[in-house]
């Protein structure tokens, strides 16, 4: 058996967070070293896991890959922190400035590191199962309906539009189609239509907590991986 | 065992004129007596129907009911002669134009008559359906969406829109996706979404024949009812 | 704007009696009166509600509807204390003898009454669906397919069975097919094959809570109905 | 421009045969230079193509490509004539003993050979996806659902089983279910249920039209390949 992977999670009390040390467990080869919150944490230690604030954030102990759904001001500290450290870095955080995503672009040469906005380990698999399919559909058509809760604003998804891409890289003209209703967590279906037959390819989110696995599924196949900016799919088995 | 109802198939040329005389013996209780061509048919009998062109419509022998899928300039003969032997009339020819729908809508008090833009037996049902699903589910989402070959121009399709009218009579807000892909002969789905759970109605065409068969099924139901406007889903079983 | 329903919920402590205290709120027109548990409540009074140990039943105030997810042990006290106060019952308690069925069946003479394994709102439209279209679709194959997530043991499910029924009682034949994978709440699929076309029904549960809110409805429309027996979709709008 | 693929379509008074000469012509580059019946055919040239009885099999000119959908006792002439002007075989017959099995293997170290079951295209696109998807989603559940219409009397479909295979050769435990109902032409779906997630990859069969198409697609892709023995998927794009 080998030794778990050192996680480090970043933004501790946010939801992601929580869902990730929640489901770290499921796994059985990570441990949580370390725990960040911004402010002070109400207790120095949960289930066992010591918790550190923003500020003592150079005074975690040694970990392998720190994995950070926080806020963009929290975002520098935490890549510095792994370069420092040679320790890979799974980020989720999004709003990220132009000048953060060349950072990170430019970190990828010294540490492993791995930004997604869909950690979700079937829609990483949707996506290279799409890029297959549409290399070997030439010709067929291609459309992609994704369904959100009706609280959700932008449309299509950035999860359909990168299925949609994954697919037009084949050279396919892809459609889109977007429903918003009751409190669907997240589908997409890409269909392929062609002479008398039909392929649909559909994942059907059940719960938040797949986005928290995936990240944690990352995590633990990004640790020891040689320095490159990976997306969730370079990590599936 | 009751006598076979005596059909005039009008239009019986046409692509939905063949299927009806080819499919009218898959029912056991229909008999075409007369086939009405535009034009001088090539043969006067044809598997022992009789043939006749538009100028000697006068002439047919006593029918109960006319299915018409003529052009806009066949149609008011066609209705004067039901009219004149107080036979039904089942019509999907389509460009009708006001004073036509007048016409019909005159004749309804002397002979049952039925209009309609899909006779698919599925298609009738699924109005019913959502009709009854939209007045239990009471603010649940409603989207209706279809998809047909990319030739198709008009989206929503008029089915779409009227499976729509059919959720927002019970005062559903309703959205609506259109997919044009491959060959598609025509999908529906109409998707109710509420708290937690989501029900969805689904028609899914897969031959052209069902518009005959459902044209066919509307005449033997239609047949000695009481003059009026009839829609496909008020003579189901 | 009318009074609320008054509830008693009998047996609050149980995973179905927290949800519908969690949730009794959503809908604005009920009040939970009185909490009743099997032992004695840690605490008198929680979020406004007063709860009561199964031994003080009799002393709660005054109600409208019992929602009761108890034991089978605590349903004859329960059913009784209905009877002597007029007031409609509505249970979900599994596991009763045929002797209190037999109760429970006398007792909708006195006031009116709702069992039911599946309190879904959206599974009680389906089976009315279900049953208009067997009657409309006279002579098409019927199959009910269902999944459930992997721990579930019984198959088809009860749910599954009373939607073949439905279809059955038009004189269809009816086939099942049962899926058991993953963590999948519930979907049950209802399809209708006929020449050229199908149809199919569909209900998917993306949460637990769909079952607290169905009794809560059911709740909501039984009070003050007339005494009887009645099924969830009896009570629908 | 590449010279066309030259063909010879055996069995081409079956059904699949007829297939074949109406569809060769939608690839631009197949050109049919003989069509093979088994008895004599009633008219030696049909819209251009040179008809032969199986009995004038070694007197037909040269080709590059034969497609084979005849009766196990045609199978051993056409596979002779193959390894004898070294020209590729692609087969859909069945019934083939054992004995002819060992025959087209032999075969397979000195021409291109390919036989299978079903030659859809997307079916063959779904089996490589399948294949993809149990690999990466290890330890979640496999279902294999499929209809077909109610005359079919095996299930599950060989196609099912193929499909399940698939996904089992990455260590998926594998669950069969077959609807048989209507007339549905073939539909496969092999669901992957994970923890709060699921993939559901679908196969359509909206025509029969789709196995000539597929087998005149491997046809246009096995001409020039080196001996070996294919399957359709090796041949996609």
């Amino acid at each position: 058996m080998t030794a778990p992977i050192r996680l480090l999670i970043h933004g501790a009390s946010g939801r992601m967070g929580q869902a990730l040390l929640r489901l770290c467990n499921e796994s059985g080869n990570c441990q949580v070293v370390a725990a960040v919150t911004r402010k002070s944490p109400p207790q120095r230690v949960v289930d066992g896991v010591p918790f550190f604030a923003a500020s003592e954030l150079s005074g975690v102990p040694a970990f392998d890959v720190a994995i950070d759904f926080s806020l963009p001001e929290g975002f520098d500290p935490v890549l510095a922190l792994c370069v420092a450290r040679r320790a890979a870095l799974v980020s989720g955080t999004t709003g990220l400035s132009e000048a953060q995503r060349g950072e990170l672009a430019s970190a990828a040469s010294v540490i492993p590191v791995l930004w997604a906005s869909n950690f979700s380990l079937g829609v990483a698999v949707l996506n290279e199962l799409v890029e297959r399919a549409a290399v070997a559909l030439k010709g067929w058509d291609v459309d992609v309906v994704e369904a959100h809760h009706a609280q959700k604003k932008d449309a299509p998804s950035g999860t359909a539009l990168t299925l949609g891409e994954a697919a037009a890289a084949a050279g396919a003209h892809v459609s889109y189609a977007s429903l918003r209703a009751g409190d669907i967590i997240g589908e997409h279906t890409v269909q392929f239509s062609g002479p008398g037959e039909r392929i649909e390819l559909v994942h059907r989110a059940g719960s938040r907590d797949i986005f928290a696995r995936g990240a944690l599924h990352a995590a633990s196949r990004i640790a020891g991986k040689p320095p490159a900016a990976y997306r969730v799919r370079d990590l599936l088995d």
